[in-house]
């Protein structure tokens, strides 16, 4: 790919994309600025947000993420308490079963198992804990700690049934998979306080 | 490499390791017999036994595990049954904060991160799995389920705490990690049946 004067302009919104996705894999999101990014694709920086809006809807959009997670949980955990664990469950796996799958999958397989760690810890810990963790902390100050060990036990069954499918996990019926995290998804978010 | 007549036995010792590790990732365990390494390494099966005993000592041998995790869990889980989740949580967290650190973190990553998805869920399925089901099988037939399921929960926090550092589940104190999940490893082992 040949430097300088930026072409047409898809030719450009697909030049951001790629090195966004170098940078934010070789940095990590917080270490990745919109700057960065449009030097790097000798745009300027005014054009990425125009194409891309801020620096969350760029990286969403160079992991290409179907749907922005941080707002489908959000919704999602928007329930009584006591129904924390099986909201969470159904909200992660219903958008693994559907339509989405192939993109979802494709897209946390770059990162997990071809891509560099630093984007995995980024997307999870600044973006998916972060958001999670106001929504349940309760007693408060423990938000951020419900929410990572909540994101381990469904970040092992996502591992085990898509990603590297281990029987029985990956051949179970997707109701029984949310009936089986539901509990333990429920003792992280709700249930006593985590220990620190 | 060159084929042929095998050279001494050092040489033979290693050549089979680096041939087995080849094949079972790319067949699995249950897709990878001795007589194939034997060949592909191109010495006498009866050689592969004498060097590295059984098959499954064979792929423990090729993913360079330091521990048999299948005989530190049987171990483990010779407990109470009230005691399940704690005595499994503090083994394999125990196993990973030790000494052995650094070989299982490069084995699991190399499976994991580099290598063949097909060997994880060897592993996973046909020796771990297998290994912890029917000590958890009550009522009986579901101990592959609740086998299962508690291995999600463990890889999550393993993934997250020393392949893809996540704060902050990288950084609480390990009796931290295992006060945490190890009310869910008991819900998944010992808990109310799993759905199916």
């Amino acid at each position: 790919m040949t430097r300088g004067r930026p072409r047409g302009g898809s030719d450009s919104r697909e030049r951001i994309l790629t090195h966004a996705r170098q940078l934010f894999a070789a940095n990590g999101f917080r270490g990745t600025t919109v700057r960065a990014v449009a030097d790097a694709a000798g745009v300027d920086p005014a054009l990425v947000h125009h194409f891309h809006g801020t620096k969350r809807d760029l990286f969403l959009a160079a992991i290409a993420l179907p749907v922005d997670p941080g707002v489908i949980v959000t919704a999602a955990l928007d329930v009584p308490r006591e129904r924390l664990g099986e909201a969470f469950a159904t909200v992660v796996l219903g958008a693994w079963e559907a339509e989405h799958r192939p993109a979802l999958e494709a897209a946390v397989r770059s990162v997990l198992v071809d891509g560099d760690g630093e984007l995995v810890s980024s997307f999870l810990g600044q973006v998916l804990i972060a958001r999670i963790a106001p929504l349940v902390d309760d007693p408060p100050g423990s938000g951020e700690r419900r929410a990572a060990w909540a994101v381990t036990q469904m970040a092992g069954v996502l591992l085990l049934r898509y990603l590297r499918p281990v029987r029985p996990v990956c051949d179970e019926p997707v109701e029984n998979v949310i009936r089986a995290i539901a509990p333990t998804l429920q003792h992280h978010l709700a249930g006593p306080p985590p220990p620190e």
